[in-house]
């Protein structure tokens, strides 16, 4: 850390920050406790120091990084970058520099790196389908057609992919471990699948669908994996109301044994046993829950919402659903990442400039660092988990 | 990784491994790949490069490492190895040599790192108790005395360390989140206890006792967390028959909604449901368990056995408690550690004086790197899990 802190006290006397040069000196030590926050608006990334609580760097040139994702290299060395104007950037944090950028298609809404990080897979909508890159080169590996806008992928271990498709409605593996490719389909999982996502520890992919009520549950550790359909009121209000703005599934929490889903809708959560799949509570919130985010090594979720409410977080029990804290961090709160531990939580506050640093204990404010229009905020350790 | 590999070729150019200098260029790129292999018999840590699967450093002169544990800190730069001699040794992974190191204690079993990575604490035999010092300096900052040998020291969320007492048989909080540290009593957990472990939610502290049947568990999460004693007939063979080795609990698996642990003396394992703490299976094996580990992201744990046994190991599935495979990866498997997201297990085979490296899903042999006695095995993303 003495390293770290020293070249932040030479970056603070040359003032970076203001002068945002496009290549510096690399960063030392260890990779482990930094991160990127999405400064969306000017297609730039912050890089920033967990320890220091701090922005240590700017890299700019990404391109549009609306709805932006990213994921990491095993070595936290890189980051993947899936933009919506279809670009796939590799950034290079210790360097604090883009590494290489391809536009690899018109339209991506994002992506996953294999458990061996070798392989880049991007989600696209236009022209759909799944294509896989080298994660060294990006060089094109695998180009996987489907006639259908592809959603909800995600990394399986053993160098495999898992998808959905919208107008086709069923969900894809495709296994990159042997001498040649093998892609199969896991059957239908409902009409016009918006969204999936699979669970920390790797069993349950969960389909969400736009075009008809459910939701949709795929045991990824059978034999022959199938979709169970469960929460079958789950999605639009009326046969004749459609939802225009459905929730992201990365947004669901898992927790305690249980599912934790916003209410499409309304001010809600709603809470699912997950070995059962039947709805066991509800949960009246202050908005319309967007992200709902489990705080490591606690009981607790944390819930932001979206329009008019999107000043306000709230945290809730899983254990009696019951709100326990109400909190006011500022102007549009987009999105939430915890330390790995669960100590502290950054919120990207986009319409004050800033990210919010508090205390998972106390809730106080433990910092501020600003950031342009920030949203998504991702640490290093991500590259440790599956299906992101 | 390409600096990596360069840096690679140099040293295999060089013969650093068999020259082993003490100081050389540092590591560049990312630390998320990187790992520490115990060398007892040397008193040396092998650094080890997971996405080159080969060792690039070897570090000398860390004392007794004869049951040596370590933790990393929160960047992944530095280790904090603790040995059996009462050494507290912090190694600098990024330049390959030691940073500090002091002797702290007479006799150490083992030690924790708090979530914010500021402080080190230490669990000693000899004195007794536990000592805090400063991550930074290994100055220190607070001496915990107990009149008792301490064991099953690990952190909790917001800078707090829990632990058990031998001779007094109770667990204890210390809590450094305030200004003045506190430390309460959390009761009587049993007679002897010899080894206590967190879950990997931090939910649930486990207790083993020497002393007297039956395991204890803790409930962090509640407001008043208190001892609950269950599988009552675990521990001791009979009244009159004392247990001379006990498995460690580092070596219980959580899988599933269930504990799985060693029965004492016998060839089997035994599951236990998490929720109502009632035991729900065995399962014989080949040798009498020593490391039981869960494969991240699948429905397995691996098992490792004692002597005569210990070339063998076993993989079990914990849907149905049955073994799935054999392996016999070599004489002495000391060790297994998981890539994070599953993919691969890492083996210490001491008495082949390697690490042997094998795919989860094929059982594949994926390569071997040379160890001398190689014991634990710790990979860099443990600095991101709580309780360790």
């Amino acid at each position: 850390m003495t390293d770290r802190r020293l070249f932040l006290s030479l970056l603070a006397t040359t003032g970076f920050l203001a002068a945002s040069p496009v290549r510096a000196a690399g960063l030392t030590g260890g990779t482990g406790d930094l991160g990127l926050v999405v400064e969306r608006a000017t297609g730039s990334l912050l890089v920033v120091d967990r320890s220091e609580r701090a922005a240590v760097r700017r890299i700019e040139g990404l391109g549009d990084l609306s709805h932006a994702s990213l994921t990491y290299s095993p070595d936290e060395r890189y980051a993947y970058v899936f933009g919506r104007d279809g670009g796939l950037t590799k950034v290079d944090i210790v360097n604090c520099a883009i590494a290489k950028r391809v536009i690899q298609a018109g339209n991506a809404i994002g992506g996953a790196i294999s458990d061996d990080g070798r392989l880049v897979a991007v989600s696209n909508y236009e022209p759909g389908g799944i294509r896989v890159f080298d994660a060294e080169s990006l060089e094109p590996v695998a180009d996987i057609p489907s006639g259908a806008k592809t959603i909800g992928l995600a990394d399986l271990p053993g160098r495999r992919f898992i998808w959905s498709q919208w107008e086709t409605g069923d969900a894809w593996i495709a296994d990159f471990s042997g001498k040649t490719l093998s892609v199969s389909r896991l059957g239908e999982v409902g009409r016009n699948p918006f969204d999936g996502v699979v669970t920390e520890d790797g069993q349950i992919y969960l389909v969400g669908l736009f075009g008809e009520k459910g939701v949709t549950a795929i045991d990824l550790w059978e034999q022959n994996p199938r979709p169970v359909r469960f929460l079958k009121d789950y999605g639009k209000l009326s046969d004749d109301q459609p939802v225009f703005k459905m929730p992201h599934l990365q947004g669901w929490a898992f927790t305690g044994g249980q599912f934790v889903l916003p209410a499409v809708g309304r001010h809600e959560l709603l809470w699912v046993e997950r070995t059962s799949l039947e709805q066991t509570g509800r949960t009246p919130t202050h908005g319309q829950p967007v992200f709902i985010i489990a705080q490591p090594a606690s009981p607790y979720v944390w819930v932001n919402f979206a329009l008019p409410d999107n000043d306000t977080v709230q945290i809730v029990d899983s254990r009696n659903h019951k709100v326990v804290r109400t909190l006011k961090p500022g102007p549009a709160v987009l999105h939430m990442e915890f330390a790995p531990r669960g100590a502290e939580v950054w919120m990207s506050v986009r319409d004050a400039d800033r990210v919010a640093i508090y205390d998972t204990r106390s809730f106080e404010k433990l910092g501020e660092i600003e950031a342009r229009s920030p949203s998504g905020i991702f640490f290093t350790s991500r590259a440790h988990r599956i299906g992101l």
